[in-house]
């Protein structure tokens, strides 16, 4: 699989490639485990401070290094992974090192313990913000830290998860800039 | 416009229409007061009780009515709906009737005031949850307590937003239940 070079990206951006829903990557680090999880339940909260949500079960192995660590790697992956993020939703990081089984290769974060994944278009590293809703809803509200994205494609092509098995994968990229207001942009 | 004709669907299900992360048109009412809205964020909490988490800025006209009926209606738009979803971000109901200028024609919801969009092709009624994160982060932890979906087509072809005017419209639609754990579908 094809692995990314990522640059810097400014963390107030990341919403251009999580508010449309794509399945990601979340790679966590506590002690000396680690993890990677696949996510389709993520929201974006803000701009500046550049803010997401996710809800992740305790069922998790991945739940108590992300609660203990307050951090996390946000990744998004691209069609081309899509079995590989099937894969990594059906099997337990309490069982097999999936870095390992499924062949991810990591790159040192810069602001946190957890890893980004090489084969991912775009790496988000996050810090825990707001842990009040983590024990009554499984929500975690992350600060973006640090943005790492691919130059080319500009736009990955994405895995978003429907349920039951079913995916759909991002199509068309269609603008409309010029029914917007200047400052709705 | 088409028109759907939508039919009672399982509230356990929503996930099927909102995990993809597509735009959604938020309709509310109170007192006398009725709007609609444009949002992109969003995610799903639950499968049962169905709960979705909503954010909502106070600069929205319709933030008001909602927090005030905690109730509303999230619609899916599809594809063909578009420049209205677009006109409906970029005006406020403080100044329009965007359901008359958008010609937007709404059916009687079943267990809310706010309205269902006929020209959706899914239509979700919500109760809200817990407004605890409601002055922190305009979050809205929402109940689907009765949800409506036309049969066909089966998959609507869905808009998803980037931020600066740029869409992405759904795409192929992709099984892998063959690489599921039972368990996990």
């Amino acid at each position: 699989m094809r692995r990314y070079r990522k640059f810097d990206y400014p963390v107030e951006d990341v919403r251009r490639f999580l508010e449309p829903g794509p399945i990601v990557l979340v790679t966590s680090a506590w002690k000396d485990q680690r993890n990677v999880m696949t996510l389709g339940w993520h929201m974006v909260l803000a701009f500046t401070p550049s803010r997401v949500a996710t809800m992740i079960s305790s069922g998790n192995h991945s739940f108590e290094l992300i609660r203990r660590s307050g951090e996390c790697v946000i990744n998004v992956p691209t069609a081309a992974m899509l079995d590989t993020v099937v894969g990594i939703g059906n099997s337990s990081g309490a069982a097999i090192d999936k870095f390992e089984h499924f062949g991810l290769d990591t790159v040192a974060a810069g602001a946190v313990a957890a890893p980004l994944l090489a084969q991912c278009h775009a790496s988000f590293e996050c810090r825990l913000a707001d842990r009040s809703q983590v024990s009554r809803h499984g929500m975690f509200i992350w600060e973006v830290v640090k943005a790492h994205v691919a130059r080319t494609p500009k736009v990955p092509r994405t895995v978003h998860y429907r349920g039951d098995g079913q995916f759909m994968l991002s199509g068309d990229e269609v603008s409309r800039r010029r029914l917007f207001k200047p400052e709705m942009l």
